[in-house]
């Protein structure tokens, strides 16, 4: 039994500043397009999530829904943490931009027993940041996680999970699509 | 001007035993074949070589001239470090199974500076490790390389190497491959 963790930036997204409120800044029709492409491509690979856990920022809530849109999420489980929009998919307010990354953890740490794979659907640099902390012990600037990119992780189920696990995928779209 | 670093992990190789010299050790037909998909793949997204250094280690050596076999290695430069086979395929002795890291981090901190793309075809677990010290400032064991797999790095062309390079690819052959 392994627990996967599989971080999702959010795709391309409307200009910064164009929006009075960034919260609210949504995909592009170009990023919703790659965003799909890529997620097409995941499940090709045969991945598919338990939960996928989603930034409440719109452009990181279209993503999510893309990722589920396509097929990428397993059927048949409930919301474990927030109040679940559909089966599997939920909004998690520690991953907006700048979110308390010690609340993620501790979360990551609680469902990891049920030997799940889940998608964390955010921003960067805290994604990159979370990999980094899980990976290596502390967050550093030095793993690159473009628009619509994707991070894979394996987690021990049990002891320590910060600097306890394994980097098996860091991929932008262009290396996904080819 | 950057310098990008490429980490290839030899492809699918005999079973270690079945010869008295682990350095004669070859790919398999299945070995060849998948590592000349891969380097198809990555001539596909426009990555060249303008060098390309190997472990002297038979399965490394097969693995550095598939690379370059199938247009790899950008022509005309010369042989900066060991003797060359063919312009930009160089033996580096030190990229053998449990080498010095040591020497290998002087070696790409002398040539950096002409702003290259190197690929290095070596060994697991020194390659991730290796990765592990230019993007962390340390090796550690929880980077995954697959055989025949990749790791993309991006160097500062001066100043401190260790620990501050980025990695922007870590992939199998079956992310490449689809």
């Amino acid at each position: 039994m392994s627990f996967e963790i599989y971080l999702v930036r959010h795709g391309l997204a409307g200009q910064f500043g164009d929006y009075e409120d960034d919260a609210v800044r949504p995909l592009t029709e170009e990023g919703q397009k790659k965003t799909r492409k890529v997620a097409q491509r995941l499940l090709d690979f045969g991945v598919t999530f338990d939960r996928i856990y989603t930034s409440p920022y719109q452009r990181a809530l279209q993503t999510a829904q893309i990722l589920q849109s396509v097929g990428l999420q397993s059927v048949g489980l409930g919301s474990t943490i927030e109040p679940a929009l559909e089966p599997g998919l939920e909004i998690y307010d520690d991953l907006h931009p700048d979110g308390d990354q010690a609340v993620v953890l501790d979360r990551l740490a609680n469902v990891r027993q049920l030997g799940l794979r889940v998608a964390i659907v955010g921003h960067e640099p805290d994604l990159s940041q979370l990999a980094a902390t899980l990976v290596f012990g502390q967050p550093c600037d030095n793993l690159t996680l473009k628009k619509a990119g994707i991070i894979g992780l394996t987690a021990p189920i049990e002891g320590q999970l910060v600097g306890a696990c394994q980097l098996f995928w860091l991929a932008p779209p262009r290396l996904l699509l080819g």
